[in-house]
């Protein structure tokens, strides 16, 4: 009996816990498959980076030894960037692989054209992982699909961000400091900008996006704002009227036509990512039929993204019908006065249009929290 | 082309609200199966209850005429009680029909029994609807355990319980009214006592318990309390603290000691069920690898109810592997000095084991709000 082949490729932070995890998991994953699943082969930019790390197994930097590895099953990629992670999984689909990715910046770029190549050869392509970690919103995405039209997401969807709006707020600290802390405890890298600019949350909503609609807006017609505009005064004038504020991603549907933001915005108690503190991540998520579901967790870390990898290599054994969501919708650009805050009713500040970067949505309108110095 | 045929046990509000939603996602439904997927018959205790309403199919109360009904594919199951659905059911799994029930008193005492039979016939049961409604919490948990061993869940699985707690908060009223706002919400039954007496979640634990080891423990020995005791004082006693006391039920495995529990609990703000207010329902997992995650919302109501009946039926087109999770483990019988609460540090307070009712787990002590009159 041949044991299930799997390749790595991309040995970092997630792809060694991935490595461990399907070492340390071999009898659920024997209960599951049927048989051994073994990691045959690790792909890395630079192989003497990992040597000691990976001994019992082909470690490699040289891309045509790693697809020469006869009868690889799938491969799970866990680097970071669309290339080569994009060449490599088009190879790896072409050549008859399931795929499983954690890859946000790909998969937000080329994963319809990664869907449908996989589609044609009657692969599998999935990416649990790539949104917000561990919790598991693509797979319930899914599964709500089948009857729901889900009109409304919004979600916490970058924990460093979150981390560093928490840590300001609780400790009545300025961007910068808050950012340092995040660093030392190892949530953000040394260059922050794909964290605290909003790319990471963008990538992970244009996923979204693709899931729900097999389809993403023009991505510079997107509002896409970081918080690097958040001053602590702006959260103490929040916090004074008992608001936070939080950077959220957003996709409303309303009757075909779809908005999308990532942004910084004021949130009243009564909203439910009121309470979403620290790196946690978390998605609302509303449905016609069922309601509304909030769905939280960690979205980053070794062991969370590893255990979705991990569950998706598991959910390979089943046999999924794709299905396709299409339906009638057009995203609409840039739009000034969406409703957007929570408040309860009473509190709505109305003011006009703003002009600088210390405005937020609140309800309907735009407001500013700290007078100009 | 033959259509895929659905019985209906039970046309009450979730009966109902299913054959009108697989009436109304004909075509979501048609693109999963690759056929229609037609309501062939309804079977309810009382057929002139219905008359009115069940037009375009078969109605009937004499179950010999549902189960001639030819070529039935699939079972729902929405009626209450352990009898007579157990015996419909065994009858429908016996002649190969896929069975989804919604029926937590019938799935908790008998759904081992059920499980066992339908691997027997190679059909499948599924049950997304019995525990929190519309959350996807089965799908979640079928999932994580692939790869994560489940150490805690701590649930609010009783929106009813949960609505009138909320009530008695916000607007400082004894249960007695707060039972009445319920009733006239049309949150609860004439005869609240499977919701207020903690039936309700005790039967939801009992099939996450099944679930996460294949085994219940012995029932006599669960503990279970519901919230008649719960005054306007203790909650306002406990508001005075900044805390809250909500109904929630729980199941932790320390090393393979599983206890159980249901019951009123004080919880801080900073413990994930303290911000689950109104008829919503919450459920909190605890996984070695994917760490802590959160899945909130309806947990009853037509719609939602349905959503995740259909979502089920959707579902059967998967080829699932079923998993056998078996592991070591024990039921501890009622333990007092659990460590139940949540409280930020140095807000313990130390108390002797409780004599009357009004007492509550507060950090691995049991406290007294409110004194004796």
């Amino acid at each position: 009996m041949t044991a299930v082949k799997v390749g790595l490729i991309g040995y970092g932070t997630v792809g060694s816990a991935v490595g461990r995890t399907i070492r340390s998991h071999q009898e659920n994953l024997q209960t599951v498959f049927g048989k051994e699943v073994q990691v045959a082969g690790v792909l890395v930019r630079d192989k003497q980076k990992y040597e000691q790390q990976v001994k019992d197994t082909l470690l490699t930097d040289n891309v045509e030894e790693f697809f020469a590895i006869t009868d690889l099953d799938i491969i799970i990629e866990a680097s970071v960037g669309i290339e080569p992670a994009y060449s490599y999984l088009k190879k790896a689909i072409s050549s008859g692989c399931h795929i499983i990715t954690a890859n946000k910046e790909m998969i937000a770029s080329k994963g319809a054209d990664l869907k449908e190549l996989a589609k044609e050869k009657g692969v599998r392509l999935e990416y649990e992982a790539a949104v917000a970690g561990g919790v598991p919103v693509i797979g319930t995405l899914k599964q709500l699909l089948h009857i729901n039209h889900v009109v409304k997401v919004e979600a916490i969807l970058n924990g460093t961000s979150n981390f560093i709006l928490s840590e300001m707020s609780d400790k009545n600290i300025p961007f910068e400091e808050a950012l340092q802390l995040a660093q030392e405890a190892g949530f953000a890298e040394a260059d922050p900008a794909n964290d605290v600019d909003g790319w990471d949350a963008f990538y992970k909503l244009m996923v979204l996006s693709d899931l729900l609609f097999e389809a993403q807006p023009d991505w510079e017609k997107v509002t896409r704002k970081g918080i690097r505009s958040v001053s602590f005064q702006d959260i103490h004038k929040a916090a004074e009227q008992g608001w936070k504020i939080k950077h959220v991603a957003t996709l409303e549907n309303t009757g075909g036509e779809v908005t999308v933001y990532v942004e910084p915005v004021v949130l009243s108690a009564a909203h439910p990512l009121y309470s979403v503190d620290g790196v946690d991540n978390a998605v609302c998520i509303e449905g016609n039929l069922v309601g509304k579901l909030k769905l939280q967790g960690p979205g980053a870390g070794a062991l969370p993204t590893a255990s979705a990898i991990v569950e998706d290599l598991a959910n390979l054994v089943h046999q999924r019908k794709e299905l396709s969501v299409k339906r009638q919708f057009q995203f609409t650009e840039k739009r000034e006065a969406a409703p957007y805050m929570h408040l309860p009713s009473g509190q709505v500040v109305v003011q006009e249009k703003p002009a600088g970067e210390n405005y937020y949505r609140v309800a309907g309108k735009t407001e500013r929290l700290v007078a100009e110095a």
